[in-house]
């Protein structure tokens, strides 16, 4: 697969700033764009630029082209891996389309960077990872854009962790709360059908949840118990009344290496809640808190204080002294939700530079969407409920514990 | 069962004040005394008097009595009970005897009340119930006291919900989370052993979370699944180590009648976290928050609102037109932890005056009961967790799925 | 004025239980019953018994009297003073008697305690004061009742203030806001004039933000600039509008001994605001702020700590560990404002036993009513506003600057 | 000093895109060259380029212009301003700098936007303010840079007022602290001193208090009374102590037209407070909270609610129905402080293309300088406090009141 032209312009050999192309212009396009657009005005990064930006609507694709800073557009992501002036693929396309850029990407020798979550499916998934270990192997690197974990806030948290603070973890808490479904007039879109979404919260957002929690703790989901829940069944399509076949809500306890338990829960109906993915983490000596509505401050309580002063301490992330803080405004001048893509792009830059593996990898996106397939394995299962043990069946109402 | 001298004394015959009897001086006795004590300087309740505190070692209840102003003490409760001048009995003492005194109680003609859990077992909380039943035929009434429904916050939540504000409910966040046993060195008590208990996390104060849940939303738990873990398996007693037995954390994802799904989780090792029931009830028009540590204050998201000015509107519970609040101090004036109590002893007594059957009553006592136990169910049978599908088996993690 | 008859029942040769007498049952007669009918059954203090309420209205002193722990009520202040078996007298009557009743009874040889403000003139208080003093050489004890030294919160930020915890103080911020007159209809009352209220929102709450700032920083005011405003100036009385004489608002500049700048806020039309008294304390080496709608929390942030873990702590001041709570309840199971009043008692009882004087003396109250004085003559005399110096006075607005 | 020459670039005649120049590359000059380079990403902006960025240090600004995105950098302002391609100056100079700039700018026919504040004496701004409406009468416009006028939460609240939702607006109560200068070892800059900086937290920081107080109400200042205070009198400098000739916090008490009082508080010496900028707006029949730690929310209450149901309103506002924010990300992914000026950019350009006068004008800007000079005036002439009235003279402490 590797041919003596693409060894031409791996990373070892290549001249000039790299040069960076971008699949997708909605949402996730939107904000990889700011990224790549604003890294270098703050962090130093090994140059590069935004070559094109790729999309299926002409039109839409030049005129966002035009707007977010990149030289050209094009319509045919084969066209524009093939390109030799091409050394990154940036993957914002709908996750039904990952696998099959992803791995054509890195088989010609481009470095890949795709959004969460990695696929639709394990299997994908796996196919995927396969391709990024082989492409690693020939310096080519690959990362998925669990964005959250480049939260200053976050970042601070995790090496809190790892330097002991909390002591021993127990338990930790994470919920991911949205309400933009919460309209049950709202339209059928390709977002709650199975075949396109792969899932519903359970994959958009609580799949955020889930890598936080391996994130931070730095151990790893080895069970599961899941449930799901669709509120709304059916939604007006342009032909009528069709069904939602992804999940509105999802719920998991995880059990973790090293003893610790976990909860998470995402919903995209819970009313009045924007975006509020909140993390709780308990150890014996301490405890931190996270809300990404207000995604410049860490909560901490330091148990080694004497209790008259103890309480939970909130941190403005906003100091040099913090993760990724050191190039943006002065204290107390709060970055925005956004730059949690510039500091990805800063890392995954900074990686490729130095000839090393950025994380997450594609192995530990893997690892989410097989978590994410036991949760609905575990949820689907839901029949073998039992009856609850009641020394007088007759006035028992028919409540079940599923087992 | 009902003698003729039992009748004599009935709620319907009965001249003068109503004596009461507490039994239990620990905790709950002293927020119960307090109750009694101050009840008639709020509220307009009928005559009662603080006969007499009932507790084993007679030093150490003389000086409660005397302190909480009870008339009286004694260390014989089935004494008190066959007394013609005791007309309630509040039963404070821990879960293992509620189920002898209560019956007895009930038996004898006295209204009572009961700490909850109602029971250690469901077996013990369905002879309750039965007795209950028997005694609410001859006009001899009886509660149990999940106090936090006399929270006016959770009580103007009620309130809402009932009027229809929050639309149709679509699920509920409910966690309970203290930190009195974070410390691994702290010592075995009576309240982590199986046999005493009953359970850990999940009676002491799962069980006020459970309760919240059907009590705000008007429906029944029908399905659950349940996860209990113990971080501190062994703790120092007085000849040496013992082993725990019951659970220092507890989750649970339940499904009720109307299509509600919910989640609860409690900890006694969320460290940092001192008494903080969070609920959070989601429906198809608004929102309700809730924070016990805050008992003063709930944030209620009206979706009627126009978009451009919703959001969470924190209501401080403290104005006259609030649930209980009529009678306490000028607004912004905040009533404390206590008062939960005080308002349970209004609403009783008010009901034994009017002759209708107080709530919560055993039989919701009974209800929570059960799902304790389906919780602890489905826990137990955690053994049949599977491992995920996967394409590429030889690469799968461990991963379990509870089925 | 001693008489010999006086000096038998003086604290020395006193026999029995203090015999206590309050005046004036209306709001702060209730929080002050509330109090002693309490305060016993928390705290270890000498024996008193709860007496005599006295109070204008025979019907409605005799109610209060029997719903808030009175053995008996009465309507003649004077003959009260005058009973041998009353030892302390509790004056919740207005402040425009309170000259009157304090002297007498401190003549009596009666302990006094009496609601803040001292008084409605700094003359009046200057005689109170002389009085106190006199009294103080027989062993006669006095107190003014700035109840909130007795929050908790407030009490250990005194605790860390005095440790040397913030460093050097360079300034506070003290406001006070409530809303209940913010009704432009609501009627006229006494409170509102300035002969039976002597001022407004100053001496009704902007007296205890003042007390607050000498009290925390342990340092006295020496200079003031006020200003004053009313903003609805006519209300509806009975016989038409009548003329509101005192400030809905007032603003303070302060300047302390010790070189502190303090800066005082008091609204009674701050819509929305229910009894905000908001403090902060400024150190070089850290800050604490206080909110007294969350008065169970103080926020400490510790200039100590390394700048990565620096942030406000909120401390939730419900441990055995701090001021006042080793008798309440366990951890996190938050006290209402009452029982600022309940600590009030129980140190002046404690006082009295150990024959110390109490704070806040009426000394203290004295140099407060200074300051609402120099607050008021600075506002008055805002005449000498001058024009802002301008290079080209033509264009210049009408702005005025107070010299 | 309009000439021919001048005429030609005036806007109605320019072809192609507007040339932009910004001076200055600190701290201001980075956030104005970061607004610059995105606004045309996310707004529809008349076309422009970034053309030169000027500064004094040759390698520093030509660093500077390419990280940032200017085409070209340049060391001599004046030469830039007399480019004929350059047709917008953007001044990010500190503020001694000002008035000759602007000026020349003005006279040169270019659009101007200054930053805040406008000069460092009233002299200067007067001589500004008349460039500036000369200018105007050209079509050349002009702006200075209150840059919070534009935090979409802020922008909201103008809103609301301005649509009468508060009703009678009474009060306003505005601080900003932030505590970079606790430290008293930190050395001496110019910022610290009178002749460069102007003054210190009064016109840094109280000053965009004031811009609020006047924008948000929509009424003007006409009388202040102001106190300020320097804490650490000396400092180190590279030859030894020096004199700290500004002040480190102040304060001022406002009367406003409209019958409306206000207080400024500002400080640089507010340990643990990083950028809290916290505007409270009280109105009869509403209240707004503002706190710019957390920038992307507004505190609302609506006193139009029935008592039971109200409370202040977190509205989180990243709704696109919300002031500027149709255009970012999905509800509830926060913006951070820097769109202040992406913000600034837009209503810059857009004003300039529709010929119309941007707000804040030069006009603005004076007047704030004006009440800027008259709190300075009213504090040094604080000689003036007098002791308080007192009856008994010999006892009264040294308490003087300014009047």
């Amino acid at each position: 697969m590797s041919t003596p032209a693409k060894t031409d312009q791996s990373p070892a050999s290549r001249q000039g700033p790299l040069g960076v192309a971008a699949i997708g212009y909605a949402f996730m396009g939107k904000a990889h764009s700011n990224a790549w657009r604003n890294v270098a005005s703050f962090f130093d990064v090994p140059a590069f630029e935004q070559k094109v930006l790729v999309g299926r609507d002409p039109e839409q694709v030049a005129e966002a082209a035009a707007r977010y800073g990149w030289a050209e557009y094009a319509t045919d992501w084969r066209a524009v891996i093939a390109r030799d002036d091409i050394h990154i693929v940036d993957i914002c396309a709908p996750g039904w389309m990952h696998a099959e850029i992803a791995i054509a990407a890195l088989e010609a020798g481009k470095h890949v960077l795709v959004e969460k979550p990695l696929a639709n499916t394990v299997a994908e998934a796996e196919l995927m990872t396969a391709a990024a270990v082989k492409a690693r192997a020939r310096g080519i690197q690959s990362m998925i854009g669990f964005n959250y974990r480049r939260v200053p806030a976050l970042a601070l948290a995790r090496e809190l962790i790892a330097e002991g603070r909390l002591g021993t973890i127990r338990h930790v808490r994470a919920a991911y709360m949205q309400d933009w479904l919460s309209d049950a007039e709202s339209p059928m879109t390709w977002r709650l059908r199975k075949e396109t979404a792969g899932s519903g919260a359970l994959g958009d957002i609580a799949s955020h949840a889930i890598d936080q929690i391996q994130y931070l703790t730095g151990e790893s989901v080895t069970e599961v118990t899941g449930t799901l829940r669709t509120f709304v069944s059916e939604r007006p399509g342009p032909a009528g009344l069709e069904e939602v076949t992804v999940d509105d809500a999802a719920w998991a306890t995880l059990g973790l290496t090293g003893g610790i338990g976990a909860s998470v829960e995402a919903s995209r109906m819970a009313m009045g809640q924007k975006n509020r993915l909140q993390i709780e983490v308990y150890g014996s000596k301490g405890t931190l808190l996270f809300d990404l509505e207000n995604l410049n401050e860490l909560n901490f309580m330091d148990a080694s204080a004497p209790v008259r002063e103890q309480g939970f301490r909130r941190i403005l992330v906003n100091e040099p002294e913090h993760p990724y803080m050191d190039v943006w405004w002065p204290q107390g001048h709060i970055i925005g939700w956004e730059h949690t893509f510039t500091h990805q792009i800063r890392d995954f830059l900074t990686a490729i530079q130095d000839g090393t593996a950025p994380v997450p990898s594609f192995e530990d996106g893997l690892e989410i969407q097989r978590v994410l397939a036991a949760i609905e394995t575990s949820a689907n299962n839901r029949s073998t409920l039992t009856a609850l043990s009641s020394s007088s069946a007759a006035s028992a109402p028919s409540l079940k514990a599923g087992v």
